[in-house]
């Protein structure tokens, strides 16, 4: 289950301590013209290192396209994209080895595998996201070309507004030596009526399961989202003109199908789980014991899910459209 | 796409005014014992005609298992799952065949297909749920005797929490010729650790996915969902004891996977869209009308989508347990 | 693994003496025109008791439309078929309750589920392909909208080849309750170029798997088949004209993609394993035993099999053109 | 379609000329003892450049392995393998850039995709199987330890069965500027009986569609294949004792399910579609052109071909085995 989509699949690979990062990408389109520099921006905007609210770690995160391009244009053929990794402190880690850190994978993936590649979170670690975002550019690039376009943004962090309030909770959270969580919106433009399908392979349900897929994800919302619980029906419906709705309550998609309207999703994103603050935790061999989770941290990750999440959408609205061509 | 799951593979056919609905199962493990007496109590838990806060629609639901079953026990072949539609008053709704009702995926569904069943809603019907809470059953049969119960249960609706101001909340809408929305809470117990895959099959990315398929929900949480957002990390980690959590802000899940703590899961329903108030909307040659949709409705479709919430948990799990079997 | 198709998607269901076999189309185009009128002279092709030549069973194998057409035209949502059980004496296969056939499912079902509906064969019963041949007319209804007609003949009976001896063969081993085995094959025109994936969803994988997937088959060939492996490259490459082709030894596939040309596929149909003679086998406690199949059997299976391998190339070709039309 | 497997995930990628071939394995389980030791010994096999009866191309093909393992053993997570391009002359393929190679896929690429890497066939070169063997090995590595074995032998090249009048005649040809084909059988001993799924997930379907979608392969039997289309069921039934079976002419499987006897397979290779022999053909802009193919070829493609094949019933036996294992 490291492959999303049906279309335009991809499979991400990687730990976050090993040789590399990449993904394959399945059922792109022929003759899209891509080369790195229509994903370098992409992972660009979600490297670490460049911030003082985001980790320390020091990763150039250079692209490299193995496969599926020919003298510029993709040919059909599986794209395959590796990153390698460079800055990897192991020694950072040498305590989570034994121990399961709080909020974190650790302890169900050693009881779901029998072991663990402990090393800054292996495989649930957030540098897995570098394939999705990866393979998002190359999935946005054909959006575009459709007049589909997918930006994000911060909506909130610890219930603050303002960058400034936003900025400080961040900074106080780490000098702390803890963290934040906060609330963050996708929205999406231009797309056509008629994506999704209508039971299980909803639109929103395709968009709900991808970004419950983004790690530290716990909420998501289609339009007005749990707004709607306290609402009549006669204030909630949006009714109809001869060309278009008086109102975007549903967040674009009606019965599974988009609607043509702006499609919006928010998503609760938790506080960091790695904090330096002391917890009770249990060691592998069940043992009770205390942690401090030192190395480099985001004290807040809703900056960087962004990228993350607006790969996702664009993952998910690929694959809807090239569902979609095979009936025209 | 009108199949779920990887492992236990359901699909639904059938339209809310055609000749039958039903449900294929492929996956189902051998040997279980079920009969019919397994089935019908879930859809009668689901079926109108029964309450006067539900549609009056009169279906007795009843099921008929057609392939499978042999002297009791499942075989490991598909069990398909048939029920008859008998009350089908398609007169009531002869006036929605030129218009679109607002909330509706009536337009999308033309926009899309070309072609509308427009008799009840067709597909998009929540009839279409008669499928899954069968199938759910035969998933609940095969939980329960690994010790995993599910049980659903209303928060609120209309942001009214007790059950008599509920019900007069959803008498006063009807009154009106209006609906309430609400939220619901489904709650897994009994789940082994180990369950889903750590990236894009998380097991609450399954969940949102599965929930948020169920027509009229526009928002999931696990655990405490969107209340992390204003949390610091040392509030929400779940830290841990020798044996156990000291605190269920996961819902039950870390980094994907099941941890052994109860699953829990709600979900934002909308107000029922079907609303006899006059709205503004279009008709399908583009007209600009007026619509007031009468028939047998449900004023708030919160009771009654939680056996559907109660099956879609159960098929997430079920599937996630077979997964988890292959590498036993 | 009772679906097959990506793109149209055919989920059987069934036993051979249950209430009833069928099958859910999912993924099939909205708006052809359909009726049973389409899918029942395809069930009578296939349907035993109308042939001194083939099983006594008589099954009249009406088949009857659930769900996914409206007002004459598909949807684009699931079409349920299904055809009711009638002729079924169950009392016939007694004897087989406790002993394993020879050449059959039995043991291995047995081995494989530890449960057996052993009543005719059960889920493995030839009576499992009406729902393919079914969902097959389907198929060849918008194929033939698309120029591709399908056919099916029979190359050879037990090394015959004219009618009359062939019909000697059969009557001669059913004469001797024996069986005999054949060679049939299924040609496909009008197919357009470019249909089928290059690497593991080669057309010709895809029509290997579909073939060898229906009982009896144990030999599949694409064009010239086991004879290239005796040919020079110079006398087995197709060489080109400016228009087309100077020969067909590829069978209309190179590379795993349709040429244009007819695709011309031959399988190898095993004599049918239910005879009277007297064979060695074991009982389901271990017992050496003996057996002789009584009961209603086809004694070549051969006529019957052409409308199935008819209808399982009229499966591989639509989905490959519904997923070529992905990239349109 | 570059995806084989449901359980044991394997995508591949690259071109003959681009950067480099590579596999990624989703769904190996963990703890399997991994190193490239496992690996390269299988790719060693397929290469090229160790033969005169083989093409000339240096390629050392050496792995290596950048995810999913570690300390030396699978962690269950994507296993991605990569091997690097080295000796591509890419200046022998100036010619073929304009002109279809009969017997390629270079017309129906171009039909398809509309764009082709021409040099040395790009995807659908037999360099794309370097990605087969290595998760194959991998595959093998697994299924060894549950005691399954496979193997594969040439049976004949150009109807020649001792190994001096095979290698006589690959180098007569080979001297003539032409090619020859051959039959390959693979077998796999010590598999459990129950595994295969019984409709169209046979078993044998599994393996026929693996064989069919190796480039070249132009038929495919199970046990005694064509043959038994010459038999009486009497002859051809494999007859029981109380603890196993009296003869194998079943190739090991019985409707569909392993039945556990030896798998055997055959396979019909045409010869190599690449030959100095001038042939006709049509150049891309539709002109009647003559073809030599000359660089590095393989004049018989039936040797290097064994590990590839064995590779594929590696992958189709393991899927089945971990698919087998939910149920139990």
């Amino acid at each position: 289950m490291n492959t999303f989509g049906r279309n335009f699949k991809v499979t991400t690979f990687g730990e976050s301590h090993g040789p590399a990062v990449g993904t394959v990408i399945d059922g792109c389109p022929a003759r899209l013209a891509l080369s790195v520099s229509d994903i370098q921006p992409q992972l660009d905007r979600r490297r670490p290192g460049t911030s003082p609210l985001a980790s320390g770690r020091n990763e150039t995160d250079t692209v490299e396209i193995l496969s599926g391009v020919f003298e510029g244009k993709t040919t059909g053929t599986p794209i395959a994209l590796l990153v390698r990794n460079r800055d990897m402190r192991s020694e950072d880690y040498a305590e989570i080895r034994d121990k399961f850190r709080p909020g974190h994978a650790d302890f169900t993936y050693e009881e779901k595998y029998g072991i663990r590649d402990y090393r800054g979170g292996g495989r649930s670690s957030g540098r897995e996201t570098v394939g999705r975002v990866a393979a998002g550019a190359v999935a946005q690039k054909y959006l575009a070309a459709q007049g589909i376009a997918i930006s994000g943004r911060i909506v909130s962090v610890h219930n603050k507004i303002s960058p400034q309030e936003i900025e400080q909770e961040i900074l106080a959270a780490k000098a702390a030596g803890d963290s934040v969580g906060g609330i963050a919106e996708i929205v999406a433009t231009g797309c056509p009526v008629g994506l999704g399908d209508p039971v299980f392979g909803k639109l929103d349900a395709e968009i709900a399961g991808a970004m419950m897929g983004i790690g530290a994800v716990k909420g998501v919302e289609i339009g007005d989202g749990f707004a709607v619980a306290g609402r009549f029906g006669s204030e909630n419906n949006d009714q109809m003109t001869a060309t278009g709705f008086l109102s975007n309550h549903s967040g674009g998609i009606l019965g599974g199908i988009s609607s043509g309207q702006d499609i919006v999703v928010r998503i609760a994103v938790k506080p960091t789980a790695s904090i330096a603050k002391v917890q009770k935790t249990r060691d592998i061999h069940g043992n009770k014991v205390e942690i401090s989770v030192t190395g480099r941290h985001d004290p807040c990750i809703v900056p960087r899910i962004i990228p993350v999440a607006e790969a996702m959408l664009a993952l998910v609205l690929i694959d809807a459209l090239l569902e979609q061509q095979k009936y025209r």
